[in-house]
């Protein structure tokens, strides 16, 4: 049981991390913009971590959490490939790095992404060469490895999960999952690609988790969080519409952006031997669940639509 | 002629990169944490880039500098390595280029270092693989990752000089140059090793001048800021002792450090080449130089021994 700080704790990934870790028994200090529901175990923190005045570094000292999870990071969808919004969640993330190491912190778990690895290779797993074709990817791949020198000479440990692709509730309704389950469910025919393209989604949930036992670990350096199983578009949105009565799927009826990588997946085999995890909700499962979370919003029985965007949170 | 605003101008190779710039009749906006002398077309800014309240990111807003060059950083002699500044130029440096960004920037020229890349290579010419071995030389290498994405994304032109070894007045007594000249004019005899590692050293002079073409041009990406020519140690040191009466050096009464790399060399190829700029001061003569200005201090002649220590500047 240790003390640990989550960033981005109201966030896609972070809710869902922050459960996992409160159950486990550790004492939870939450920083989010706004603080989330009540849960036993857990202090929130309300502050913006980019505001003047450095409040994150100002909060580690008083804390001096043990274990820093930090999953805050810019996540407006389509905006946060390239916006200059990267840069200051890099200087945001280097500021709580060194408080964090001054407040006498062990253990650092930090959010990284697919996106650093070179997109051409055919799989991405946690040694293949790193090139990363976005500012969002330059920024976590150079974050990483200011952050990973530090953390030796500062003799802290440094894991680094690279997330891959999400879905679930409370999903930006453009991502694909989303705005494909909607589309279906509100009667219009949803165009797509032809759907080869072959990725590894995991349920924000199974992420959340994933970090909260990447964080009990010992396990050092970059893990990719991912299922180790990979999907094809085509068959992921045919599992959505599967679920919704007159689905009409228009697979084919949009071509393939250029340069759209045939397969972004992995083994995630350091989760699953090293960190010892694996994921709890098959695609089936998943896509059932998100498809019921939709319906229930478009009939006006919950009222809780995400905002359209989310900045500080993933 | 341009607007240039240029950090660490007060600094062992900035003052001389200042002298440059202005005698090109640029405009010139010179940052440091005190004014340096009054120059002619020059206009001190004497700020602490690194208070509370981002100090630079203001001023660049009002100066609206078309160039930046930024050498500014940490370079406290053997702490510069491995100290936590490291990040917080990082952060300082990132917010400035933003800064710079939405002032309406066009160039952007920032000092890198020869300890980006691999060391265990033979030549470090700029295609060389990159591998620092030390929290300076991954800051570096970091935060040229998240810079140029940043500055392809924002339009910016983006120059990145790599120093490699420097000599040369007001440099620090422990350095490799000035420690050999010093012992020597005390009349103490100067222990070394068997010198026979080769290194490229420029005069700090010719490195302010290589940075002030750099920022003339309009060459991109890494550039090595280095003489094209190598020396053994050996050599230098003996350069050193040859100018002065009773020299006893004792090469080889050290043992040469674990490690040690052989050579740190580069063709200096695209300096040379492409931005067309060539060093005008060779070994022999900066020794000389060097020899003298440490001989006037030492006899009292001069009293501007400089301080031991100049944390902002390089």
């Amino acid at each position: 049981v240790s003390r640990v700080l989550l960033t981005g704790a109201t966030g896609f990934v972070g809710r869902h991390a922050l459960d996992a870790l409160a159950r486990d028994g550790h004492e939870v200090h939450a920083v989010a913009r706004s603080a989330g529901p009540a849960t036993a175990g857990v202090s929130w923190h309300a502050l913006d971590l980019l505001a003047p005045g450095a409040p994150g570094q100002a909060l580690i000292a008083d804390v001096e959490p043990e274990v820093l999870v930090h999953l805050a990071w810019y996540a407006a969808h389509g905006k946060f490939w390239n916006s200059a919004e990267n840069l200051r969640w890099v200087e945001c993330s280097l500021a709580l790095l060194r408080a964090f190491a001054l407040a006498g912190g062990r253990r650092a778990v930090i959010a990284g992404t697919c996106a650093e690895y070179d997109w051409s290779l055919q799989c991405l797993d946690e040694d293949a060469p790193l090139r990363p074709a976005t500012l969002y990817g330059a920024a976590k791949h150079g974050l990483r490895i200011v952050a990973q020198a530090f953390c030796e000479q500062a003799q802290l440990e440094l894991a680094w999960g690279r997330l891959f692709f999400l879905y679930g509730p409370f999903e930006d309704p453009g991502r694909f999952v989303s705005s494909i389950a909607l589309a279906l469910l509100r009667g219009e025919r949803a165009a797509m690609t032809a759907g080869t393209q072959r990725r590894d989604f995991l349920h924000a949930a199974d992420a959340g988790r994933a970090f909260a036992a990447l964080a009990d670990s010992e396990v050092q350096g970059p893990v990719n969080i991912a299922s180790g199983e990979s999907i094809a578009l085509r068959d992921l949105a045919e599992a959505i519409a599967a679920r919704i009565d007159g689905a009409q799927l228009d697979v084919g009826a949009r071509a393939t952006a250029p340069g759209d990588p045939p397969a972004l997946v992995t083994a995630a085999r350091r989760l699953r031997e090293e960190v010892g995890w694996r994921p709890s909700i098959g695609i089936e499962q998943g896509v059932e669940q998100v498809v019921g979370w939709w319906r229930e919003r478009l009939a006006g029985e919950v009222r809780d639509l995400p905002a359209p965007r989310r900045p500080d949170e993933r």
